[in-house]
């Protein structure tokens, strides 16, 4: 009946192993763990934006945005975000981060976990979400 | 059509961060990460009850029991449990006091994946669910 | 209306705690944390195939594959596969491996999202998966 489709950003780097951005069937719409990286450039390996984690951050959450968008929804549709930070230190300031760039939100806010856990070298942070379209 | 809606326990603490302990959506209700924070106190930063693991387990699993009541559903609602621990040594004494707080589960319990990741200090559970309403 | 039910694979290990090995309620169904464990032997307490990556990748994309056909889905269904590994030197291999399973696959291939963890001693991937049956 409804059909399973891969949600692929036009400027997203190629994922590294055989597992799609983002899936959407029916009204589901998962979209997969996003680091900072930038846009793909041919021929360069994917590389995340700025050390910092507030660049690290941004760039993350408009990764997750990216494959929302694609697939026909919004933050305003997300239900859960699943965040991976790699030191409990940076709560605070991702937090800040957070914040500011969800200040605009109209509907409530999707929920949350944020657990600490290794990530490749020179990631600070790891994104992912679930949403549900109207 | 369907609306998306928070969903707040009276008690709970305010998160740190612009997210919703739960979010409904149709019938999907989603449990944000809780921890053994108890109830909220005015002019207090949340803080974990005790210091022990069992105390901890049993007031995560409160927390997350209060979101899905709050949002129309039940433990025999859940399909998804993800448990996220601190240390490999705390397994056995975990699913001892998860087995005792499930005990009386009328209908099959909820799948659950468990790992062992980095907290808060002092922190030594968080638990968040995924519920499908009837 | 939608009954909730447990998805229990005959060779599969009992769960060390009350929890199922999936869950399907409407046209969803959660696959719960698998590992590498081999098909259950009386008497003997769980154990990992093979120490090695590829022997354990292989083995518990196996044991979430017989949960989702248990379920009355396959990995065509799959929304989203969560890989936790231990090792952020596994990444590569790990990945091949997965490309290797999946060659064959149909449909867009699931989101996924892979993250370093601890897990017990002699765990080196733990998957769990999220499936939209048509």
């Amino acid at each position: 009946m409804s059909e399973k489709t891969a949600v692929t950003p036009a400027g997203h780097t190629t994922p590294p192993a055989k597992f799609s951005h983002g899936v959407r069937k029916g009204n589901l719409l998962q979209v997969a763990g996003q680091v900072a990286f930038g846009p793909a450039v041919e021929g360069r390996a994917p590389a995340p934006v700025g050390p910092g984690l507030r660049e690290q951050t941004i760039q993350t959450l408009r990764n997750v945005q990216a494959v929302l968008e694609e697939g026909g929804a919004t933050w305003e549709d997300a239900m859960m975000v699943r965040v991976y930070l790699t030191d409990t230190s940076h709560f605070a300031e991702f937090n800040a981060v957070y914040d500011e760039f969800f200040a605009d939100l109209r509907q409530p806010p999707s929920a949350r976990t944020t657990v600490y856990v290794g990530l490749p070298a020179g990631l600070l942070v790891e994104i992912d979400a679930l949403a549900v379209l109207d």
